[in-house]
C-alpha cells in the first residue's frame, strides 16, 4: 500500500470516511476498515512511503487499541477533526473522491498548510479493495455458508401463510443467532406481484400459496458480506411462471459457465441477457447481471451492458439474472462466486432447481 | 420550499443522494425522504419556483408511485443517472455539499449544459429539516414511546447473566415486533468497564451483578428516529458508582431546566458540564451534551462547548450528559425533548432514578 502511494506520485493518501461532517455510513467506513480493521466511525488514516497513521476521536480511542492493525501509529484528534487532519498533510496528497463530500474537501482545503496539493485518486482504494486475498475469500465464504443455512432453515419452516415481513425478520434474526454481525442489507422477501419489484421492501401482506417468492439476502461475517438470491414456489406454479423460472435458471447457468479471468463485465452480462431477450423478456431484465462483493455488498467489478471491467483473479462477484413480469411475479437466481488461482469457486450452495416449499 | 429556492437566488435546488456513485446510505437518502417521502436509494429531486421533479431508476419506479408526494412530477432515468440529471439543470443550481461527493459533483459539472452554475447550498436542506412540524414530532414521539416500552420490557427480563450482545439483539428484535422499521442505530449495551467507552459495541461477555450497565437505543417509526439512554444497576453499586450516577442525574436535570427557545447549544451544554467538572470528572465527559434528532438520529442543532446554534421552536434534541471513568464504568442519561409552541416537551418517560434490575 505504502509503495503504491509512491507509485501514484503521492506523498500521502488519505483513507477516511469523509462523506459528511456528521455520522458516517458503512459505505464510508469501508475503506478504513479494509485498510486497518477499525470498525468505528470518524476515523482517518494517512498512508505514505514512511507513514501509517490512524486518527480517531475520544469516543473510539479504546476500540482503536483493540482493532487497529499495530503497524499503524495511533493518535487522538479533537472535535475539529478535519481541520486537525489538514495540519498533518504535506506535499501531494491523494483523497478518495467517491467517499469525500464536497464540504469535507473544502474544509481540508481551508486548513492545509501552503504547498499542500489535494488530488482525487479516482477510485484507487476501490481498485485495491477489489482484489480479495485468501483471508478475505474465507470470510466471504463463511458469510455465504451462513446465509445458505438460513435458506435451508426458512425452507423447513415454509413460507405460505406468513407475511413477507415475518419471513424477513425471522431470516435476519436467524443470521444473527448463527453469528452474523448483521445482514448485508435488509433481506428482500417479495411474493407474487411484489417479486416484479427488484428492490421491494418486505410488506405485511401474507404470502399466498402457489406463487413464486423471491428471497434475496446476505450476512456480514468478520466485516465481509455475502449475497444470494433464490426464488421458491409456495405450491404448484402456473405454466408461465415455470417457464420463466427455467429461463432464468438456464441463463444463470450459462453465465456461470463463462465467468473467468479476462472476460468483460459486458460480455458476461450478455451471455445471460441474450436468452432472456430471445424469449421476449428483454424489457423485464432491467438491472446488470452482477457486482463485486466484499466489505461492501456492492463494489467493483460491475457486470452489465455498460461495463468495461475485465474480470480478474481475486474478484468475488454475484451472478444474478432476473425476469420481472409487471403485476405478475419475478424470478431472480443469484450465486456468489470467487475467481481464485484454482479457477472459479461458487460460494453459494443452495439448490437451484425449482423448489416447492409450501 | 419552492419559494425558498427562489429566495436563495437559485433557479433549481438538487435534493438527492449523491454521496457515492454506487449505493447510498440512510444519511444520504435522508434529504430525499424528508422532501417527498421516498424511501429507496438512487433518487433525485429537483425543486424550483415552478418545478417539483422526482427521478429514479427502473428498480424503484413502482415504489415511487406508492410513496412519492403526488405534488412531484415523477420520471424514470436510466443507468447514467448523474449525466441524465445534469441535462435537466438550468441556470443557478444549488446542491447540498454535505451529501454530494466530490466525484458526483464532477460528473454533474462534466455533463451540464453551458451556462449552468452549480452552487453549494451549505446545509440549506439541513436547516430546513431542523424545524419539525407537528406530524414529524408525532412520529418521533411514537418512536420514543416504543423505545420506552422496550426499556420496561428489558427491565422485567433482567440483565445480569445475559451477554451484552444477547440484550442488544433482544431489544432490537422487540422494537421490530412492536412495529419499528429498524433501530435508529445498533443498540449500545455496555456493562461495567465497557460503559466507559461511549460507543462500545455489544460484546459476548456476560453482564455481571452489581455493576452499572449503559443502554443507549432508539427506534425508527414512519421514517423518524428516537434516541434514549438509561444506566441501570445489576445489583447494589459501590459508593463511587452511586455518586457518579447521582452527579449525571442531577446534571441532566439541570440541563433540562434550561432547554428553551433562544439558549445557545454552548450555554445549554455548560449547564451540564460545570457540575461534572466541579466534581473532578471534567475529563470524563468527552462528548457534546446533545444533538438534534429527526430523519437522522444525529442532525442539527448541536449542543456542545463549540456550538453556536441557538435553540428554536421546532427543534427535537437529546439531552445526554455522561461520565466515563476509564476501566471502571460509565453513566449516561439521555432524554429526547421537543421544543413546541407549548414549550419543552420531554418525549422520554423511562424513570431516571437509579434502578436495580438484576
Amino acid at each position: 500500500m505504502a509503495a503504491l502511494v509512491g507509485e501514484q506520485g503521492l506523498d500521502q493518501l488519505i483513507v477516511a470516511d469523509l462523506v459528511t461532517t456528521g455520522d458516517s455510513s458503512r459505505e464510508a467506513q469501508a475503506n478504513v476498515f479494509w485498510l486497518c480493521g477499525f470498525t468505528g466511525t470518524s476515523a482517518f488514516c494517512l498512508v505514505g512511503p514512511d507513514e501509517r497513521a490512524f486518527l480517531t476521536d475520544f469516543r473510539y480511542v479504546q476500540r482503536a487499541e483493540r482493532e487497529v492493525d499495530p503497524a499503524f501509529d495511533r493518535d487522538r484528534i479533537g472535535g475539529e477533526a478535519l481541520a486537525e487532519m489538514a495540519k498533518r498533510l504535506r506535499g501531494r496528497v491523494g483523497y478518495d473522491d467517491a467517499t469525500t463530500s464536497v464540504r469535507s474537501l473544502r474544509k481540508l482545503e481551508e486548513n492545509v498548510d501552503q504547498g499542500v496539493e489535494l488530488v482525487a485518486t479516482e477510485g484507487l482504494v476501490e481498485r485495491l479493495r477489489r482484489r480479495k486475498d485468501a483471508e478475505e475469500v474465507r470470510r466471504i465464504a463463511a458469510a455465504a455458508e451462513l446465509t445458505d443455512s438460513v435458506y435451508e432453515w426458512l425452507c423447513e419452516r415454509g413460507l405460505a401463510g406468513r407475511t413477507e415481513r415475518q419471513v424477513q425478520l425471522a431470516a435476519e434474526q436467524r443470521m444473527r443467532e448463527l453469528g452474523a454481525q448483521d445482514p448485508s442489507f435488509p433481506a428482500i422477501v417479495a411474493a407474487g406481484a411484489n417479486g416484479a419489484l427488484p428492490h421491494h421492501e418486505a410488506s405485511d401482506s401474507e404470502i399466498a400459496q402457489g406463487i413464486p417468492v423471491v428471497i434475496d439476502m446476505g450476512a456480514i461475517v468478520d466485516g465481509y458480506c455475502s449475497d444470494c438470491t433464490r426464488t421458491f414456489a409456495t405450491g404448484e406454479l402456473d405454466a408461465e411462471a415455470v417457464e420463466v423460472y427455467e429461463l432464468v435458471h438456464s441463463a444463470q447457468a450459462a453465465a456461470l459457465e463463462v465467468i473467468a479471468v479476462g472476460i468483460s463485465g459486458k460480455d458476461a452480462d450478455a451471455v445471460s441477457r441474450e436468452p432472456i431477450a430471445e424469449a421476449g423478456h428483454g424489457d423485464h431484465y432491467g438491472h446488470g447481471m452482477g457486482h463485486g462483493v466484499g466489505v461492501e455488498v456492492h463494489e467493483a467489478p460491475r457486470l452489465s451492458p455498460r461495463s468495461d471491467d475485465l474480470l480478474e483473479q481475486g474478484d468475488v462477484l454475484t451472478v444474478e439474472p432476473g425476469v420481472y413480469v409487471p403485476d405478475r411475479f419475478g424470478v431472480r437466481i443469484e450465486d456468489l462466486v470467487a475467481l481464485t488461482d484454482q479457477g472459479m469457486r461458487n460460494l453459494s450452495s443452495v439448490d437451484k432447481s425449482l423448489r416447492i416449499v409450501g
